[in-house]
């Protein structure tokens, strides 16, 4: 691959040096510059040449107004723990973690808004508002440690996508940096906005191609207080995921609805340390929670949702009925990421299809997994007809990973297509799946897509190699 | 202003003719060919030179891909109910009604998802769905006439949107004809999607700028049966739209939240003949609806609504006990606008605020009124932050009208920006009001704006004249 942008030299360090301050520059020798050479993506490393940590808009504005006429690659990165390789520096030049925009600027509860920076982490948020009875719903299953900058750009979502929303439904406005070092923001703090494109729109899951989000304000609701979390188990995964679609056919929306494979509660077991005793007759698992504003409502709604699952063949549900027993239910559930690909190299598809179509989706997946060879570990947003397809290395040669594995996934996706969905339903298209993308997009929609970034970033330098080939 | 657009001639004519059958084209000659010169924005009327009336989205193709080689305008239509003029052929060419295009393709109960043409009556899909106890919400106050098309083109509203959102959150993918005549679907049918630039959400709003939409997928709901639907009166305009706040900020969610001054219903009341007891103390109403799948829900929201508004100087509430009550109200409701403007020349404006600061919007829009010597009638979706304010033009001259009329407009647009709001809501900037968006909206925004027009249509035939200057 050819690099077409300047490698930095120690006259744009001294340039960078002169409007940050020394602990806003890391170098290659410093002990924590390996951080910024990966993600959350497979076993892929890419080094940049500088990583840069500004701390306002102003500092980002004239990082990039440098960078572009300099024509020096910019990779933004949140905290690192997107699973598409959108923060991984592949042309070199200079990574921009917006790690010290760490602030919540305003908690408007009168009008139900807030604005943050992007650096936030989504949990701090969500902590923050719940001491005053307000909700921010998008909840990534890294929540812990992930950036609401990164949620932005990868239009995140997770568990409670399904009753909620994505962080797509959340930004009411976006201030934004452009390759020239202007400064705009994208519409206005309000419910509705028929003024003009909805350039907030487009830059939600534009992946930092487009520009780089130095504030954000997202919309918040009242504070569900009570919850009800319970494990159903069903010995065929694919009566499992008919059962998801007769929740909804019935009326019912809960607040979260995942599906996991057995395999997964296992590894996260073994990681966390948590005690799972898996019932040797399941073939899958939902996880279901329903909620409201007093305790009889989801009590209600769980008991409809269970006589739902009865009919679909559940053999056993465990209540969650302690905080304790909640707790442990979401930590196996959200450490399944992390255990999975612990001591295996893996590839993660974040497969999505119209939820009635989840049945032929994993029943497809299964299929193509057996003739391929390969292990796969599934689980996910069932209620959103979006399923994680971990596919695991194993014993498998470098040669087979890397070739044959991908027709695999090319074999996954077009069922994906065939079925209504698409290949990704959150973690965005990035570095690793742009090779996959015409096979849900026309030639002449990925030219538009061009002609959006050249009118954005007419010299390419933002997250340049993203999205597309 | 100079046409840069070529005007019909007899060969184009026999072109047309040539891929549409006779009832699909409408010339000048013909009876109904005024109802294609205006739409319903003030009382502005533009000829164009043809009227065409595409049936399939090959037809639409045709058309654009020989006005785009011709370079010939093409101005597309829906019902004609928009208020921002965006229906009006200011450069002549071509009128592209969808209205033929009104199949409903498919309602696929299992996703909750549905696939209608552009052309089909928003009434006409809610009734076809309640049968099937789905729920449609997005309804302008034209339901009963607009068209689904026209509302992906605005981003429109309507009442409901208070507590179930826009157009925007109900569309799931779009069939785009490009101005060069390729036709290509903007995403996947999923409730989920991080699949590069969101192009959905680009078109919605786009007002007919960037392509011409064929068919919609749309989200559904199941339908809530039950509504409890109420209006209160208060002395002070002011506190109703204090009190509007004080419903959200109590944890209420109602599914209706409407503010209307006591003139729009007098006036609503002489059209419609429905009787109206204005009570002489009254300063404004709130129209209040709560809903829910069970007929105790709606009433115990409604009581707690109820509760709120006293303690905001509420000195009546009529409940509408009865279905019969219940289709008066909105009929006087839905009502307004055609009413307002029946008999007087008028301008409306689509404020949009944050919440909370909708008192500071409607006592500022008074005090403008004033110092300008215009009569206003307000009303709106005051739960979304949004009034419409129509000034009349009563007594004045042209010259005040066309002039110093849009010193005021100004004034309240920057009161509206102030606020942290925006000029267009549900509406749109069209024709009329694109010589504000300069209130809201950077040169640098404006000009991202019309980049990514280049990019969709790069002749700029594709509604001319709208949105910016």
């Amino acid at each position: 691959m050819a690099a077409p942008f300047k490698r930095i030299d120690d006259q744009d360090v001294v340039y960078f040096a002169s409007i940050l301050q020394a602990h806003q520059l890391i170098r290659p020798n410093s002990e924590v510059f390996g951080a910024y050479t990966h993600d959350h993506t497979e076993d892929l490393i890419f080094s940049p040449d500088l990583v840069l940590l500004p701390e306002s808009a102003n500092q980002v504005a004239a990082i990039l107004k440098y960078c572009n006429t300099t024509n020096i690659a910019v990779t933004p990165r949140g905290a690192g723990t997107g699973l598409s390789g959108g923060a991984l520096p592949v042309y070199g030049g200079i990574v921009l973690s917006v790690e010290r925009m760490n602030k919540i600027l305003k908690i408007d509860a009168d009008n139900y808004q807030v604005e943050v920076e992007p650096g936030v982490i989504n949990e701090a948020l969500q902590q923050q508002l719940a001491a005053q009875q307000l909700f921010y719903p998008p909840d990534p299953a890294s929540k812990g440690s992930c950036m609401l900058g990164g949620n932005v750009a990868h239009a995140s979502g997770g568990p409670k996508a399904v009753k909620y929303g994505t962080t797509r439904d959340y930004v009411l406005n976006l201030q934004v940096v452009l390759s020239d070092g202007s400064i705009f923001w994208t519409g206005a703090n309000t419910l509705k906005y028929s003024t003009g494109y909805n350039l907030t729109h487009l830059m939600i899951g534009s992946e930092g191609t487009l520009g780089i989000v130095t504030a954000i304000v997202l919309k918040v609701l009242p504070l569900p207080k009570y919850q009800t979390l319970l494990l159903a188990s069903f010995p065929d995964a694919v009566d499992a995921c008919k059962a998801v679609n007769g929740i909804f056919t019935a009326g019912l929306l809960p607040s979260v609805c995942e599906f996991v494979e057995p395999l997964a509660f296992q590894l996260s077991s073994e990681l966390t340390g948590i005690p799972f005793e898996n019932n040797p007759e399941a073939g899958a698992y939902l996880l279901i929670e329903t909620d409201g504003f007093d305790p009889e409502t989801p009590e209600r709604d769980a008991e409809a949702v269970y006589q739902v699952l009865e009919t679909y063949g559940c053999i056993n549900v465990l209540l969650a009925d302690s905080e304790e027993k909640k707790n442990m239910f979401w930590r196996l559930r959200r450490s399944i990421g992390e255990a999975t690909k612990k001591g295996n190299v893996y590839k993660e598809e974040d497969t999505v299809v119209p939820r009635a179509t989840l049945p032929q989706l994993y029943h497809g997946v299964k299929e193509i997994a057996q003739r391929y060879q390969v292990r796969t570990v599934c689980y996910g947003h069932a209620g959103d007809g979006n399923l994680h397809v971990n596919i695991l290395k194993d014993q498998h040669t470098d040669e087979f990973w890397n070739d044959v594995v991908k027709d695999a996934i090319r074999e996954i996706f077009y069922l994906c297509h065939e079925l209504g969905g698409t290949i990704s339903g959150e973690h965005g298209i990035g570095w690793v799946q742009k090779e996959f993308l015409p096979i849900v997009m026309q030639p002449n929609q990925i030219e538009l897509m061009k002609g959006i970034k050249s009118t954005f970033d007419p010299k390419g330098i933002l997250n340049p190699g993203k999205i597309w080939k």
